[in-house]
């Protein structure tokens, strides 16, 4: 594989960034076109590396890659789930380069080479390292699974359309394991494998208060101001102990036995080299549970987004008609994700004052799940994962959320395996995100060799 | 004057609506270049109706404009102040017409006919009148008084320019009264007579938490989030009896006498009407005093803006690194602008838990002031607007600001006149900004009358 890799290093990276100049951001409306440019040329990569068939796919939001190579009908089955789609490049102002320009710069700390642009890592550089594997594996004679590829354009908007395309395609979908690509592990020198992932429950409040915006001076101090109201509302949806205040939040949550915390907690953390990362002077979460639980089996509320009133430069003294949040809340086995939605939305609801109107608009979300570590799929990710880093993985708990798997996982009957390649550095959903070329190509060989020894 | 308003009337529109195109938004750097040419076009203005000299001053912000007629040393002299800088008109989706595209449309719910444009009354619209009562008076002959104008082109800035130029200029500046007409009266069939005016007291906050915007999945519910930070100071600044929750707030209020809090509740004020007018079920404000007493005696914090994370369109999970609320508090007699700035910056930074970081800015403020109804200034103006409006006006306090007036009135000694032609219809510093012709009118002969009478 090393001698592939030497070979075919520069096309790798010309085909990768083609995908990443494609600024395929699914929650905006203006970006629709770039939608569909970006399935089109997964397809072209598809057919490129040596699939029989692929194609893109309609569905009533964004379109649907699928992609495959059947070598024999009684061989077992790789169904390799990425997302061409990615969040939002904003703050633009805060990139040191153009999120759709792609270029290879040393790391600012370390001095690594990485890639930086939008998706280079979440997930177009993931993704891709799924389709180079697969050409390797053809070209040199090796493949010995049938494998199928899904990449959706909606991952990061909740996959509003995907369940429905998979329960419609359930036969052709029809596999083994879901490999998916789509995560991080621990670092560099502890490779990891999620072994579970949090669910995602998302609502957009708006908070009305007198129907048009007014003179701060000639009404301050006589009615609601809507920013005021929302901020008290958002105070009050955390408690002192740093536990979700909303009744009935807590009730499904699954609490891990001691055994499970303990083997949980073997994964190295240093407290003083995350604050010192973030730069942060102190960390704040649930009372009782250390930073790992607290994103790894602990269910959370997060304000993504805040806005209202006068927002510019300058001094403008207004007492504004509306504020907004965007609220969401990452959740554990076993809360439902649409119950726990409508729980927020109820007793949003139920608190705010009478001096306004509240308005909430509900986003997708997800359940959360758990990948039993004793699976064959889980031991051949190992197993190549210490070939190619010298250690054994540890098992680990994603605090994020792909809340399409879960869905997947019941309406195929099968579960997925994340081989996640990403590290914290590589700062995916924020401004100059990257992707370790080390990384990239340690996770190119494990997956050769997870087909290897699955 | 009937006939010269019949006679002049289209020529006066005209003169205005060019006033009115020109967006001279203080607050915006982009518009420095309007805010010099619509200050040129006062002085044009001042020249065209008979001023012996008008000129643009220079300041290190936005420029002055200075014009003046003596007929007689040894006569009175009146000081016109007004401000040519217009609040920023956004949020533009909310105007029903082009704000700097003046037009006279029918009002939607009384068919009364008004001027709609930002600027329309606030104040451009209320300053023209004092240039054509001028105009008047000296082409009919009965100008008896000196008259000087000196408008400004940052009011809604807080005037940080306009006090070091009173202060040099003071000699030029030398008057009697200060004439102005940048306020509102109760409504057309109660017209009143500004008394008082609250001062102001802005800043703006940063709450910064992680050094980058997260992925909320992966850090939520470990680490503090900037927005949930920001949200619970500010609900911590109002208590439960809509007080200033900050300490030594309330050291310096002068609370006044059962007899002045009579006398101001001779003010009509119908509460149905005011909730339905602004479509609220209840209001809000400190316990123990009327609505009218919320916004004309008694201080108060608004939060004029807010801002952070995501606020695109869709679901996107990030712990942003910073959120940020611009903080405006409403000042009365004797509290100091300073001082209570200098109190809340320093109570937001003892309130801020060691998980984040404060930033905060200073944005220009000013004291309140009273005008003693006895002067006779106050006494012409009264008896002007009762010949136009056939009552006589009521004394009432305003709840907005013109911070630069307190500091005008101790610098040149002299008080100031509120004699306001706006209505809360008006909606000044919102979207559809407009100015009843009728008040148009009825303030342009209250004015001359004023001359007259004083």
């Amino acid at each position: 594989m090393q001698t592939y890799i030497l070979q075919n290093k520069a096309r790798f990276m010309e085909e990768l960034f083609g995908l990443l100049r494609i600024p395929s951001v699914s929650a905006q409306e203006v970006h629709k076109g770039d939608m569909g440019r970006c399935a089109q040329a997964l397809v072209d990569l598809l057919m490129q590396a040596g699939a029989s068939s692929a194609a893109v796919y309609p569905t009533s939001g964004h379109p649907v890659v699928f992609g495959q190579k059947i070598i024999d009908p009684s061989a077992p089955t790789v169904l390799v789930y990425g997302h061409y789609d990615v969040q939002p490049p904003e703050p633009l102002e805060k990139w040191r380069t153009d999120p759709f320009e792609p270029v290879i710069l040393p790391d600012p700390n370390t001095g690594e080479e990485a890639i930086y642009a939008r998706g280079a890592n979440d997930d177009k550089g993931q993704l891709f390292m799924h389709i180079k594997a697969f050409e390797y594996l053809l070209q040199s004679g090796k493949l010995r699974h049938n494998v199928k590829f899904i990449f959706e354009g909606e991952e990061e908007i909740g996959s509003p359309s995907l369940p429905a395309w998979v329960q419609a395609n359930k036969e052709m979908l029809a596999a083994d394991v879901i490999l998916v690509s789509d995560t991080t592990m621990i670092s560099e020198k502890v490779p990891s494998i999620n072994c579970g992932m949090r669910g995602l429950a998302y609502l957009e409040l708006t908070v009305t208060g007198p129907n048009k915006d007014l003179h701060s001076g000639h009404y301050g101090g006589a009615i609601a101001n809507p920013i005021q109201v929302l901020s008290e509302m958002i105070a009050s949806l955390l408690d002192a102990d740093g536990r979700v205040a909303i009744p009935g939040f807590y009730d499904e949550v699954v609490e891990l036995s001691a055994a499970d915390r303990a083997m949980l907690s073997r994964a190295p953390f240093d407290l003083d080299e995350y604050k010192a990362f973030l730069d942060i002077a102190e960390v704040r979460g649930e009372e009782g549970y250390s930073t790992l639980e607290r994103t790894g089996i602990r269910p959370c509320l997060d304000v993504c987004g805040i806005w209202g009133g006068y927002t510019g430069q300058g001094a403008k003294t207004v007492l504004p008609s509306t504020a907004h949040a965007k609220i969401s809340m990452r959740l554990v086995p076993n809360q439902k994700s649409e119950v726990i939605t409508e729980l927020l939305a109820a007793h949003l609801r139920k608190i705010a004052p009478d001096t306004v109107k509240v308005d909430i608009q509900l986003h997708e979300g997800g359940d959360g799940f758990l990948i039993p570590i004793t699976s064959p799929a889980y031991q051949a990710a190992a197993k190549a994962m210490q070939e190619v880093y010298g250690i054994e993985p540890v098992p680990s708990r994603g605090g994020g959320s792909i809340p399409v798997l879960a869905q997947m996982q019941k309406i195929l009957g099968i579960d997925p395996l994340l081989m996640g390649f990403g590290l914290e550095r590589d700062t995916i959903h924020s401004p100059n995100e990257s992707y370790l070329l080390s990384q990239f190509y340690a996770g190119l060989r494990s997956i050769a060799l997870f087909y290897q020894y699955y």
